[in-house]
């Protein structure tokens, strides 16, 4: 079958293992894809004593580095180390030597892809990308290759498996967030410090990947107006249920009217029919519109061990048989993201939903209904808590009640400055909880 | 950007109108990926003087196919003609030729799949053909890319547009198969003559053509038990949603416990959860289970012009990019499917739906209890429709009422055997309808 192809990994923890047994399970069935064998050259760890999956010989360990990139016979690196440095040198380092690479890296993918893109058709080597979003959804290459004569216009994608699996077990149990955080910590799907993906910031540098592959865009974390799920409460996603809605964290890229890009991560209340309403606990998906190929949802797992380690393995294929054929660079040939115009935060109009808790007071809902007119915020229609039991005792008259709004479109920087003048009104207790209404 | 790629397509309909309209839409950033400008070369039609798309160049047309299929200055064959023959013979020819053949034919892949694709090998051209299934749904391309190092253990689509659109309407309007398939083909979605569509044919040929990819397996439209959705009434549709299931037409492939691949066209209930549940009306969707990367579903528009064109390009431009870069069979290298065990039919387990009418008289229910229990097919709930007003009206004693039942797990050759004891008894009005349910 010819010389074989060599890849060696850069980190082996759950992922590069998922990666060492799949490769090793299928071996047969890659070669034949591949047109040669797959041979794994080295595996370079921090602790070279520790004990890995069984697949993988303790011999091909090493702490070396150097022994990998750059190194003249391991042809496809795999990183799977995470973060952006020194994952980052090491990656642009490989791609200057020639060598492909595959990564999971989603950090160093949102702060440096289109340079890293760059830099690997300037050396005609591939780089493979799909494990940094989606898990095993093939998002990647559905985008890459798949829309490759379509235009997509809108783009919404549940990616964060740690917020859907918290706000999954939040509705379906009526438990707040911390005590859903902390189960989700005992069980192993959210960090011990789980800011990362509670607040967004994992979510929005998956959409920095997406949005370069959807729109050609170059934008960094720093582009994306980013909200985590912390101030859900389980009467959010009652209210929303009620109302037909599901609560999801969404990563949102669009095209406005104007051409610009509007992209945001932040908690939505989407229609409860719509396909990502039941992408529930660990699942990932996501939602495009594209001219020609029309709507499209793929759904799958979003972390793992092996899912993750399969769309690892997929990209390492397509890496070795372009390396086995002498053509790498081909796939990603012609992605050349470039600057564009990003959205005005705060400008685009959305249905709001508001849920505040005011002391029942004779005119209160007159003042907020005030408020949202007096910023353009009309009212599609409320719900308020009713009094129970509590009607006849004057001693829980200051007992906060629960009103809920739904808005017909508004623009944000109108409903953020309505919640501030109504969070001021001395009856309302608490933040008023916002959140778009994503159709 | 180097010489141009040319490619030519037998056919202009509307997938081929589309295809024109794409690639001259998105011309600039197609060379780009490919490394080459794209050329349309030639179009063969059976009628030269018949307008097309705007974006067509007239003097291209051509009723001569020997000018394309074989012809030197043509790299890639689009084949948009469908049908086994004539198209199977031009496809075959140009694969010959070593020529690249992109084709949406799925009766040819059907009959021809393994062979094609073993000659295609044999002269180094590429074979696409992901416009054959699913319409827009990418799911050829994540079998045969996405999914390389991993194992599929099951898979069930929603293939057909035409019945799952004619069961949508069924279900939300309570109309007849009949009264919606006569609506569908005013509007185009189904054809004059439905047959194909409504008796499961064209969802077995899909079968076959996925089964090739997630199994490796060549299997023939003749070893699918199909069945279609002329039967199904929307009392079926009522009950299935009351029960808490949706009725579709379902393609399935699934390894038995024993290794042997039991290959299915039928309608089902499946879970009204269920992520294929929600595909309604012309979407495609496709869920399957692999061992590494987990369940997965893909769902998009199912056919249409544009969608089509949308999975034609894809493939084109793949096809395109290999030949510029001189390596054409990468992409089906190694796919080589073999003969495998068809698990015997009629002997999967499975819950069934049966639904049928009897007339009311005392010991009904008991005889076919009887019957049911006799052929070891165990009752887990049925449902009696209540006589309603009828009931101290004794000239309606003879109206015939409606009596479901879901089973437990059931050998299908046992609840065959049980349906046709039942519709042999003389109180049993018409044939029972029996559905299997998909968990």
């Amino acid at each position: 079958m010819g010389t074989p192809i060599r890849f060696a990994l850069l980190g082996c923890g759950t992922v590069g293992s998922g990666v060492v047994e799949l490769v090793t399970r299928n071996r047969k069935y890659l070669e034949t894809r591949i047109g040669a064998p797959l041979e794994l050259a080295r595996v370079v760890v921090r602790d070279a004593n520790k004990a890995r999956t069984a697949s993988l010989d303790p011999g091909l360990l090493t702490t070396d580095v150097a022994s990998v990139v750059g190194a003249k016979d391991v042809d496809v690196v795999v990183e799977v180390v995470g973060g952006v440095e020194p994952a980052g040198h090491w990656v642009e380092a490989a791609l200057r030597a020639g060598q492909s690479v595959v990564t999971a890296n989603k950090s160093l993918l949102a702060a440096r892809g289109p340079e890293l893109l760059r830099l690997a058709a300037a050396h005609h080597a591939d780089l493979g990308f799909e494990a940094s979003v989606g898990g095993a959804v093939p998002i990647v290459r559905t985008l890459r290759e798949h829309l490759v004569a379509d235009w997509v216009r809108s783009l919404r994608g549940i990616v964060n498996g740690t917020c859907n699996y918290i706000l999954t077990r939040m509705r379906d149990e009526g438990a707040s967030f911390g005590e859903v955080l902390r189960a989700a910590q005992d069980l192993g799907y959210a960090e011990a410090e789980p800011s990362l993906d509670v607040d967004g910031h994992d979510a929005a540098h998956k959409l920095c990947v997406l949005a370069m592959l959807a729109f050609g865009a170059e934008v960094q974390p720093a582009d994306v107006p980013t909200e985590g799920i912390r101030a859900i409460e389980p009467v959010d996603l009652r209210y929303a249920a009620r109302f037909g809605y599901a609560i999801k964290h969404l990563a949102v890229a669009r095209e406005t009217r104007e051409g610009a890009l509007d992209l945001r991560v932040h908690p939505a209340l989407i229609p409860a029919r719509a396909p990502l309403a039941s992408v529930d606990g660990v699942l990932n998906g996501v939602a495009l519109q594209a001219d020609a190929a029309g709507a499209q949802v793929l759904v799958g797992p979003g972390a793992g061990a092996h899912p993750t380690a399969a769309s690892v393995v997929a990209d390492l294929v397509d890496a070795a048989r372009a390396r086995r054929a002498g053509v790498s660079g081909l796939l990603t040939q012609g992605l050349d993201p470039a600057r564009r115009a990003i959205a005005e935060a705060g400008m685009q109009e959305a249905p709001w939903y508001l849920r505040l808790r005011v002391t029942d007071r004779p005119g209160v809902l007159a003042q907020i209904a005030g408020a949202l007119g007096h910023h353009r915020v009309s009212i599609e229609q409320l719900v308020q808590e009713s009094r129970g039991r509590r009607v006849d005792d004057p001693s829980t008259e200051e007992e906060p009640r629960i009103i809920v709004f739904l808005t017909h479109d508004a623009i944000e920087r109108d409903v953020r400055a309505a919640v501030r003048a109504i969070d001021a009104m001395p009856f309302v207790h608490g933040a008023t909880m916002a959140l778009r209404v994503e159709a």
